[in-house]
Formats: C-alpha cells, sequence, structure tokens
C-alpha cells in the first residue's frame, strides 16, 4: 500500500465513521440498535468491507458503539450508564429540570421555594392525617404487614370509580389501579406503551419532570405550543403528520405550568385529531381537587378508549404518603398490572388504607374547600405583590398553586434564578418547562410557597441587577 | 409480468419475510431496532428492491414490523402494548412467573400458599408497628405530608450503613438510597446500567420475578446453573465469554429458591470473573436478617466497586410498609437519584419513618431472634411432613424461609400445582424459576406458610394420581 492509498484509505474510513455517526445524532440509529452488517454498509456506502471493519471498530473504541460477541455491532447509550443529564439537548445546569427538582427536594428550612410544586407541610390536613394514623394502629393484621393486592385497595378504587364519575369519567374499579405517585403512574403506562425512540408529544411549556421521564425511556419528545385554551390544535396537527407519535401527555384542568385550563372545543379537536392518527393521550389529573369550576375531561369524552387518566393525592392530601392510580381500558390495566408487579412488586398497601380513611370520614372534603380558599387569597396576594416589581401573570389561572409570570422585557429568568438562589431561594425559570426553549422570560410562582417578603426583595434585587448588566451591554 | 415471474416474486418475497422473521426470532434484530434500509438488504438478499419493500409491508401488515415516515422500518414490540407474558419463551400457563405472583397477592383466605415467598402478617410484628403508628401520629408536620429527600431518610440511612458495616460492607450514608422496595431497587438499578439487548445473568434457578423483570428490560435472560455453594463457576466462566453480559443478579447469603449459602471460594472466583469481564453484580440481599451463620457478602470482598447491594423489609417487617435500598457506587448513587426522581418523584417518607421507629426502638432486633427460632422449627416440621410423601430437600438451608424439594422420579411439578390449585393450594413448581427448564421435578416450599395439614394431604392425592398416570402411560 503507497502513502497515496493509505490517506485515501483515511478518509474513506471517516467517511464512514461519520455516516454512523450522523445516524446516532438525528436518532435513525437509536441506542442499542444495531448497527447495519459490514456486508451490507460496506455496499451502501461503496466502501470495501475492511474500511468499515476498520471505522465500526474506532467507533468502538471511542464508545460510541459496543460489540457483542458474535453478533455485531450496537449503538451504545450516550453515556454508559444511563445519566440523564446527557441526553437529549443539555441545558443551562440552572435550570436542569432535575436540578430543579433536587434542589427542591433536598432544600433545608432556611431555603425559600417559590418555585417548588407543591404545598408546605403545614397547609396539608395535619390533624386528619394523625387522627387517621391512630386509626391505623388498630387495623387489621393485613392491613399493616401485607402486600396490596395487584390493582390495590378495592374500597379506595371503588371510591375513586365515584370520584371520576363526579367528572363524567365513568370507570369500573376493576379499570383502576393504584400506584406509588403520579409520577410512577406515567412511568409505568410509558413503558407500557412506548419503546425506545418512539416519538411522544408535551405541551411546550409542560411540567419538567415529563422531559427528564421521557428521556429515561430514550424517547424522541416532540413539543407543541400550549395556548390559554389547551394546546396549539394546527400545530399539533402538524407533529402528528410529521412525528407520528405514540402518546400525548397532557394535564386536564389546570395545565402546570401555565395554570391554562382546557376548552372543550379544544379538548374535542385534540381528540378528533388522535382517533385519526391512532395516538394514545396520557391525561395527568392530578390538580384535580384544585379545581373550583368543571372543566373538560379528556378521558370524559373519549370514555378511556384511547386516553389514560392519571391522578394522586401528593399535591392535595401528603406527598409522604405515597399514592397515585391510573384509569385505563381493561386490557391495558391487565398488563400494567403485570408489570407493576415485575418491576416493584405490591403497592403500598399501608399508604392506600391510610388515603381511604381520610377520603372516608370527610375530612379530605373539607380540608380541599378551605385549600381552594386559603390558595384563591394566595393568588391574589401574590399577584398583587409581583405587579410593582413589573413581574405580571400571563395568564390568569381559574385555580390551582401555580401563577406563570412574564418577566420585564429583556430579562431572562434563568439568570434571575441563579442570583435567588445565591440567596436561599428557589426560582423556577420558565425554560425548565419549555422543550423549545422559548420560555426564558418567565417564572412559574408556588403561591403557597410565596408568602415570605423576602422573596420580593430579593427579585427586586436580582431584576435591578439584570437590568443594569442589560443595559451596560446594549 | 407472466405468470411465472409473479410466483417467483411470491417466493422472494417470503424468503425475505422469513430472513427478516429470523432476525427477529433470533434477536439479533430486536424491539425497536431498524431493519436495515431497503436498498442495503435487497442487495444483501440479491432481490430487487421492490421485492424487499413488498416483504417489509406485509411484515408491517402482520404487526411484526412498523414503519416510521421518513425514517424506515423498526422490529415492532412482541406485542403492542408490551405483554410481559409474551416476550421469552411462553412458559406453561402453570409456571409462568407471574402468574404465581398473582395468584399469590390475590389469594383470598381460604387459599392457603405454601409456594408463596412471604410470611404469613400474623408472623409480622404486629404490635411494634402499631406501636409505631402511633408514635408516627405526633411526628412532625414533614414526616407526614412532605416529600422524602432524593435519597431517602438521613437517621435510617445511617442506620442501614451500620448494619452494612455488621455484614463487613463499608459504606458511608451518601453511598445508599432508599426505594420503595427491593424489586424496585433492582428494577431502577437494571434501568440505570442496562439497555435493550443486553445480556443479563441470573442463577438458573433463581427468584421467578427477575425473569419478569428483565424481560420487561427486554434484556437477554442468561442462566447458569447454581449449585450447593453458589453459581457453577466453570459454567459462570463460560457464559461471560459467550455472552459479555452487562449484569449479573444473584442473591447474597441464603438463595431463592434453594436456600444455598454462597462459600467464600465461590465468591472470591465469581468476583474475579467479574472484574477481568467489567462485569456489573447486583447483589440482593433481602433475606439477610433471616441468617444465622454470615455468609459472605460480594459487596464485602468488593468495596461496592462492581457490586450493587440491595435490601429490604418487605420480607421481614411489613410488605405494606414499602421500603428498601440500594448501596453502590458514589457516581451511580447520585444518576440513581435522579433516574428515581424522573421516574417516581419523591421516596415513601412515610413508609422510612415508620421503619426507622421499629429499627430504633429495638423490637426489630426482638422480633427477628424470635422469628430466626420459629422458623427453624418451621423448616424442621416441613421437612420432617413432606418425608413420608416422598418430597425430599435438595439441600439443606442453614436458615431462612425456603426449603427446595425435589419429587419422586417421575414427577412433574407443574402438573402437581394445577391438582393444588384445584383445590385452594398455591404451590411454587421449579420451572417457574428455572430459564432453562430443568427444575420440573422441583417445588419450592415457603415453612412459615406450610404449617396447615391439608396441604399435605392433598400433595400426597396430588402424587397418588400423577404417579398412576405415569404408570398408566408406560
Amino acid at each position: 500500500m503507497d502513502a497515496g492509498t493509505a490517506v485515501a484509505g483515511v478518509t474513506l474510513t471517516a467517511t464512514v465513521m461519520a455516516a454512523i455517526r450522523q445516524r446516532i445524532a438525528t436518532r435513525s440509529l437509536t441506542p442499542g440498535a444495531r448497527l447495519p452488517s459490514i456486508r451490507a454498509f460496506a455496499v451502501a456506502m461503496r466502501v470495501s468491507k475492511s474500511t468499515v471493519v476498520e471505522a465500526y471498530e474506532r467507533l468502538a473504541a471511542e464508545g460510541a458503539i459496543r460489540a457483542r460477541a458474535g453478533s455485531g455491532f450496537y449503538v451504545a447509550a450516550p453515556l454508559a450508564p444511563l445519566s440523564l443529564a446527557e441526553i437529549g439537548p443539555r441545558l443551562d445546569r440552572a435550570v436542569d429540570p432535575l436540578w430543579i427538582s433536587r434542589q427542591s427536594l433536598e432544600a433545608g428550612e432556611e431555603v425559600l421555594k417559590p418555585g417548588c410544586g407543591w404545598l408546605p407541610a403545614s397547609w396539608m390536613p395535619q390533624a386528619a392525617i394523625r387522627r387517621a394514623l391512630r386509626t391505623l394502629s388498630r387495623a387489621g393484621d393485613a392491613a399493616l404487614a401485607d402486600y396490596g393486592s395487584p390493582l390495590g385497595l378495592a374500597p379506595l378504587r371503588a371510591l375513586l370509580a365515584r370520584r371520576m364519575s363526579a367528572h363524567g369519567i365513568e370507570v369500573p374499579p376493576a379499570q383502576i389501579m393504584l400506584t406509588e405517585s403520579g409520577t410512577q403512574a406515567i412511568d409505568l403506562v410509558c413503558r407500557f406503551l412506548i419503546e425506545p425512540g418512539d416519538a411522544v408529544l408535551v405541551d411546550d411549556p409542560c411540567y419538567f419532570n415529563f422531559h427528564a421521564l421521557l428521556r429515561a425511556h430514550r424517547a424522541k419528545v416532540v413539543g407543541v405550543p400550549y395556548t390559554a385554551t389547551g394546546p396549539d390544535t394546527a400545530l399539533f396537527a402538524q407533529a402528528l403528520a410529521e412525528h407520528r407519535p405514540r402518546l400525548y401527555i397532557t394535564n386536564a384542568a389546570l395545565h402546570n405550568p401555565t395554570g391554562a385550563t382546557l376548552s372543550p372545543v379544544t379538548a374535542h379537536r385534540v381528540l378528533k385529531l388522535a382517533e385519526e392518527a391512532g395516538l394514545t393521550i396520557v391525561e395527568d389529573d392530578i390538580f384535580a381537587d384544585f379545581e373550583v369550576a368543571p372543566a373538560p375531561r379528556l378521558a370524559a369524552f373519549d370514555g378511556l378508549r384511547r386516553v389514560v387518566h392519571i391522578g394522586s393525592f401528593s399535591k392535595t392530601l401528603s406527598a409522604s404518603v405515597r399514592c397515585g392510580f391510573i384509569a385505563a381500558r381493561p386490557d391495558w390495566i391487565e398488563g400494567l398490572a403485570d408489570l407493576r408487579i415485575a418491576t416493584s412488586f405490591g403497592g403500598g398497601r399501608l399508604s392506600a388504607e391510610l388515603v381511604l380513611a381520610l377520603l372516608q370520614d370527610g375530612s379530605y372534603r373539607k380540608h380541599m374547600e378551605a385549600l381552594r380558599q386559603r390558595l384563591a387569597r394566595a393568588m391574589a396576594e401574590t399577584a398583587a405583590r409581583l405587579k410593582p416589581i413589573g413581574i405580571l401573570p400571563a395568564i390568569e389561572p381559574s385555580a390551582g398553586i401555580f401563577l406563570w409570570c412574564r418577566l420585564p422585557e429583556g430579562i431572562d429568568a434563568a439568570e434571575i434564578a441563579r442570583h435567588a438562589l445565591a440567596e436561599n431561594i428557589v426560582l423556577a425559570p420558565g425554560n425548565a418547562f419549555s422543550l423549545s426553549q422559548t420560555a426564558k422570560s418567565f417564572l412559574r410562582f408556588n403561591v403557597a410557597q410565596s408568602a415570605d417578603p423576602r422573596i420580593y426583595a430579593v427579585l427586586q434585587a436580582a431584576l435591578r441587577k439584570a437590568d443594569a448588566c442589560s443595559t451596560t451591554r446594549r
């Protein structure tokens, strides 16, 4: 071989390597997928087999692909082991969705958390929970020590069926399965219905943990802009045609983070498009009980044919007592129960017994009535205190805990969040919720965590500083 | 086109379809993998592109593969949606692993469950649990209503670290993460470390739910025969060379189902082979507290470099109060915490608080001392009652709840299990635990669930009937 051939050989090898890298980057080859056979790819690329062998071996040495004895080459995980932070576009650290969750979950008592997604423990029905624990201490042996049944505590499922019926969702208890949480419910549905590389639609913006969850499933996440009445239906239709998604994950009433409410017209249109495209919808309704005026439920319109309905008590009762649920088609519930046993065995019976006790004795209903009024007051107060510093609601939510606010022109929410964190305040900057990264001038406020005046002082200082910097840069 | 060409066309299409089907069946193309491009495969199969198009379209119509707009064809899931019962070799219904779990979980009080994997609720420390619930009813607000921290309750992790130290496993609390259960712990580790199509080693026989769990991960499960002192190391080495597995999932002391104990020699040899092959080991130690004499822990020898250690309290304290844990390398614990937040958000703080209370007040230690003695008596009694009917222990376990027994020559355990089920008795036939289906003459007995004389009467009748049939067939 003379020098010229050697150079040409190197170039051809690089070309083959680039072709494979591109397929991985564009996800036409997803992690775990087998690479084309050496012979077939040599033909396809019009190079010799030895060139393909060389290219594959170099990619394997780089860790981009992996050889398996006797069965060819496979696309490696983006990192082995799986790192959620590395999958998908790498976001700025301050707006990394997992970072916000972990900051909120790890925060000590000295930290204020207007950016977190749940109520303070003191807003929960403490007296009722304590009473329920004492009642439970006198329950039968099985309640305290046995596994739950595959679908979970039957009387609680019967009660949930009656509650869903009040939202127009007619579902027998046998089509409801209890889970540890709303998140675990969505995760199970994803494991059941999607494969790596499948496209999944989410709202843009949406609850940031949907991004992290879907990355864990190696799904191709596609965002659809969310309006004040639901997803933009024209762009929704376009996304269906372009990406043929398997799932659409959304909130029912009281959208997170915007506080918007799905209108009946949009609900009907979304369902019609879903039917035409064979799309399944996961309707996450964990904020249902905050609602004051009833909004339409996709599951109610659809009769659980292509809609899976999810709920939980983490936001309204206790996040320490883990209890969520799934309502779905009977054949899916059977498969989901098998999958749940395989991946976490029995459900938490003790938690289910506690939730049942609280729902049955009327304390939950009374707690929610008071809580809705308290939240309405907190919502008005938070808006009134944000207004003078130039932070205004983008949508007037009908109820709930979230206020989705726009910052003054030219201000980057991530910068404000970094400033606030240095002052022990966890904020939720808009881009954490936005796949397209088009929410940089938004912040989500949890009105139940926004009472401390220090929050507004720090926000004002951060805004002044950011404004001064942006003026200097001009 | 004349008739002859048309016939040849059909035959060629069928050949191409058969080639793809074979690749799917042999898992050289795994679910979600992209099929070879039409052009490349036409070249490889020496047929026209239109023949490949025709073949792919027919396979898509059959549901074996799926087209994605603009990006080719992909292997469909064995069923869409995922059905665990359909993945992997379809076992006889009576020995389907999920079937046993569901029978055990769904069984009413009239059903006897010598085949189930846990203790009767009445054997659990009921008085202590009731006391702990009353104590918890006076705990702080956060304990009752807040999310747990990402790794879980710090004092419980500190206590677990001290307990592991007693087994020679030195691990700081920061390298321990609480989970909802041992199964959830293993599931998280699998999600973190393996990709679809990766090979995973299990013991043959092993806990049947490992098969179901690994099928949910679309892993290639490889069995290694388990002996009275641990896995057969020669065959273990051979499996490493042949399949290059990513993980080996096994029990620490008190192997399920055999009750065997890993010897130090085997432990050392397994670790050495794992190091050479870059293999990670998941050591499921949920039966640790049943142990009387301490056996070696792989995690102790290895210092948690390539061993992940798993535990739980479902078998010894309560399966209604969900609490398991993972001890692993610090970088992996970080990634696992992110993954847990993404897929189930916070852990169950209430359960962790309950377990902590029970471990701290000494009631757990006293309970376990009494329980070990009670189990030793039950073990002797069960063996003594099985002996006259010709069912003999294959291994004499040093402790624990399981007795792995061999049936008389020529008797099929699945047949006995079907007979027993008709009499409201759930048994655990050997092949449910065996990937190679070589345990057809074994049954696993849970000695804590085997006190009722009806079990032995039904077993005797079933054996007589099976023996009569097999005599007739001779």
